[in-house]
């Protein structure tokens, strides 16, 4: 899975949850959707703000994403960690070290057993102009982290494997 | 974004397709969801058998991944793509060169404005021993694929990057 930074606003500070359990929901108006074990704090600041964010580290942000999924902030302040940007939502602090953060408008929250899956529409998308290639994100270049689980265990992006959408034609025309 | 296979019976009938919309949403019971735009044949599926199933497919697989990603079920047959395994659900067909497979029954359908986020409770896992190591996936084993769009590229799974839950700790400390 995915390992991103999920910003929020509570009680007026800004706040970080390292996240895995993240996937994109809808095509349009694109949304992305988390996952929160209902007892962390970040749930508290979607309610109020009905606003949160949605950073992708860098490998190099290993330590302190790790940091951020390892202390609440119901006990620690995590505002300084990162340099911090506020987009047109203004309550969705995004991270400015993180090479690609997105800010997200709470679409719904659909309440599970154990978990809150928050529903976001992306209101704004912020790069790192080092990180576009030809218009488009150049993922070796943003270098984003996996979680496995139970193993607990990040990793990298490998290797470039095929074209979407493409590598499969063979098969298609019968080959 | 992890590439995987969603299986569904539809009017009798296996069909398979490529998704990189999932994630896992609730931990106990544990809950995997994906969302899937809403002229994909697969929802009928869903929606008939209240079951689906999610396949991950290892680097060698790809060419028949995106092939289930590139044709659909209501013209083409994708039944007899991989050699097929059926749970508890009996509804939910399985692919057994897959090294991981879950059946899932579907707890709630949400309906977003242009895709369906299914939300589907797992029944049961399967994984090929080979995959397994001291009673955990071995994810380089494994060999997953991951999409990342718009690029519409594959990649395989990197290197090592940590372990989760603990890199932060110096931090955690004020180190």
């Amino acid at each position: 899975m995915p390992v991103v930074l999920v910003g929020t606003q509570v009680k007026g500070r800004a706040n970080f949850m390292a996240v895995g359990w993240i996937a994109r929901v809808n095509g349009s108006p694109p949304m992305i959707a988390c996952g929160l074990g209902k007892n962390h704090y970040t749930n508290q600041g979607i309610a109020e703000t009905r606003t949160f964010s949605v950073n992708i580290p860098s490998s190099d942000l290993l330590e302190k994403t790790d940091y951020c999924g390892l202390v609440t902030g119901a006990t620690a302040d995590k505002s300084g960690v990162f340099d911090l940007l506020y987009g047109e939502l203004k309550t969705a602090p995004m991270i400015r070290e993180c090479p690609v953060a997105l800010e997200c408008r709470l679409f719904r929250t659909v309440d599970l057993p154990t978990h809150n899956l928050h529903i976001g529409e992306i209101a704004g998308v912020y790069a790192d102009g080092r990180v576009i290639k030809d218009g488009k994100p150049d993922f070796p270049a943003i270098d984003p982290l996996f979680l496995t689980m139970p193993d607990n265990r990040y990793w990298t992006l490998g290797k470039y494997a095929g074209d979407a959408w493409s590598a499969g034609k063979n098969l298609a025309k019968g080959g």
